[in-house]
């Protein structure tokens, strides 16, 4: 076949500290504008560089997915070191590959991973300011456990949901959470979230939320009250993006 | 016994990235000024901060140790946390304890730990920029884990020391590396160096020489010969500063 263009897919890493977030927006760098910016210098045209979905100011990513169309790249070896040699050093571009005309990065997606990082020492790591939130109160680890399985499952989760065009298909708010871990690492946990779409800062409300439960803010009991509310008020404040990171993205197997 | 002052002894954690080292220097911020000026402000006298010896600009510590003396502080939870407070946010005192008069934090000090790192994967981790020098030619692990063994024990340092008053009472270049473990980590290799003290920039001379080792520009039967040369310029580049993390310092049992 001798398709007019060709479709390519990016896997990214981003230190997202220094930017407005991943998508344009008239005030600031995003690493949208960046990547399309370099893209664009090297294909000669002007390109769409289309991610699987935002991620705010501060968030972090370690396997965003963006695809974009271009003229045959004949070099794709050398696309992407060219691609990583114009770019600043806290954007990097794992891999390039080409993919079927049917892939879409936000509409082809099936699931996403995310990590968000705290940190409990009594003195914060200075290592871990950008990627971590330090938690000042005392938490009881056993009660965020235990209170992280209600959100497991199918639930709506509107009052876990900041408004904000996220552009996802569906305008209700249910979502499965399919797995919600609390893994231990040294001075600290990672909430690992995986869900087949997350709503506009879920996951930074529903750490909020958890904190707030484990910090003695706020009964376990009244999760379940929380999401029948179905309203932004009823759940806690969102936790600060530099614990976040987006670490996957899901695809069905034969559109990758 | 009522002392006119007392000794207290601080561990630090810093990120060196935005700084010209520990030691104070016209040009430029370094740690020790920044600590100094907030004890200072703290205790209410001038004060000096001793730390157990220098380390260069873009160069990291994880444990580093210094003391200083100051009339008696009756809270020293509460200083600990006035004077993080104060600090920012790169440099963290971990501990503040009081010591007897008979500790220095250079001239006690028995021994210290190194960590440098290396990343290899083939496009470098963006988390990592500032933490761990990404390798691009292909090295040989092997090699390098053998070629590290040559530096083990008792050697005259004196080809991987760079000139520089590191303040040292000997004036010679005898030291002894208890330990040099190359450690795998995930994307990379940690060495962990361990010695009864160090040279100036001689971790670095040494990552230097050995990555030459590991990616062929260098045999490994040279090594022996590099070291009896007693000349710096036999051995290879130092390695860049930001793969290198003071861990701990070392003091006798009963005087820290």
């Amino acid at each position: 076949m001798n398709a007019l263009f060709h479709n390519y897919k990016l896997t990214i890493a981003y230190d997202g500290t220094a930017y407005c977030g991943w998508q344009i927006q008239p005030n600031g760098v995003s690493i949208q504008q960046l990547i399309q910016e370099k893209t664009s210098i090297l294909t000669r045209v002007p390109t769409s560089v289309i991610g699987s979905g935002r991620t705010d100011a501060g968030v972090h990513a370690f396997g965003q997915i963006a695809h974009f169309h271009s003229p045959e790249l004949k070099d794709l070896y050398r696309f992407h070191g060219s691609l990583n040699a114009l770019l600043p050093p806290d954007i990097r571009i794992l891999n390039v590959e080409e993919v079927p005309h049917t892939f879409h990065a936000r509409y082809s997606a099936t699931g996403k991973t995310y990590h968000y990082r705290l940190h409990l020492d009594r003195v914060p790591d200075p290592f871990k300011r950008f990627y971590s939130l330090h938690v000042r109160e005392k938490i009881n680890l056993d009660l965020l456990k235990a209170a992280a399985l209600s959100f497991l499952g199918t639930h709506d989760f509107t009052s876990f949901a900041n408004e904000g065009h996220q552009g996802s298909a569906s305008k209700d708010g249910v979502r499965t959470l399919a797995r919600l871990d609390v893994v231990n690492e040294p001075g600290g946990v990672r909430l690992e979230f995986t869900g087949d779409g997350f709503l506009y800062k879920m996951v930074r409300n529903i750490v909020g939320t958890l904190l707030e439960v484990a910090s003695g803010k706020r009964l376990i009991e009244d999760l379940p009250n929380i999401l029948m509310a179905k309203d932004r008020a009823a759940a806690g404040q969102a936790a600060p993006p530099h614990g976040l990171c987006l670490v996957k993205v899901d695809y069905p197997r034969n559109d990758s």
